[in-house]
């Protein structure tokens, strides 16, 4: 038995945890937040058989991939003039750190 | 040492903690959710020593049975004729997924 | 590989994520309470090579130690003669509870 924890970003982790719940996995999600400035992290937790990691990783790998996206400033800089010219961003999203930990004993009620 | 983690049901969260502080174990309480549509779960970790493992897994099994309860129907559903008819409906409540974990090293500041 | 547990007091979460960070640690910030009674704690996971343990640890207790402080008793008890004193109390805070878990795979996407 293995214990996956992964943390993910906000934005892929419905997607990411119904795939999960399709293949019938386990999962339990928790608030997080990443470093003081990096929020919109969301923790997951898969309780899994040896044989099935492969299966978790590859559902995770498939939701979470980090990638770039043009995304509008939201806010606007104002130029010296005082004119407000919204402009396009990249920023990356995305991505996954999986931890996968032994589990000595494990337990269902 | 082993670290102790439970998912259970959050309407038997406290009571499970009550009894495990009463009998002096260490709690900390995450708020989390089961799967994207099973909301209302509370993770609790607990750090304990191997020869207590039993003990916490007992006052969890105490606290946390699954069983089946009758609850009105909250939002009755009319029939054809429109009459709202609340009815019983049973429902399962309860119940925790334990996993224990090695713990390689603790310390206590 | 190791993943670091730390559960430590909500006014020492701050100036702990920001020096682990500094020190280019990556790290996930769970909400959570303590007991029943106690709330105000913050669980941190760093996921961190073998040979930076200690440096986490290090991080942690500089960020982290027990002490003493003096608090006037936010809400003032009355004496019998019905007038409110408000008195200095001396109240524990700080500290912290660290597990440190092997994690058998890890993996960055
Ligand atoms: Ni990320
Ligand atoms: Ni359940
Ligand atoms: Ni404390």
């Amino acid at each position: 038995m293995k214990l996956v924890i992964a943390i993910v970003h906000d934005e892929d982790a419905k997607a990411l945890l119904e795939d999960l719940t399709k293949a019938e996995f386990r999962v339990t999600k928790l608030a997080s937040t990443g470093g003081f400035l990096k929020a919109g992290n969301t923790t997951v937790l898969v309780g899994v058989e040896d044989e099935r990691v492969e299966e978790v990783k590859a559902i995770i790998s498939e939701n979470c991939q980090s990638r770039k996206e043009m995304v509008t400033s939201p806010a606007p800089v104002s130029g010296t003039t005082g004119v407000f010219i919204p402009y396009p961003v990249e920023v990356t999203v995305g991505g996954a750190t999986i931890f996968v930990v032994d589990v000595a004993e494990h337990l269902k009620l």
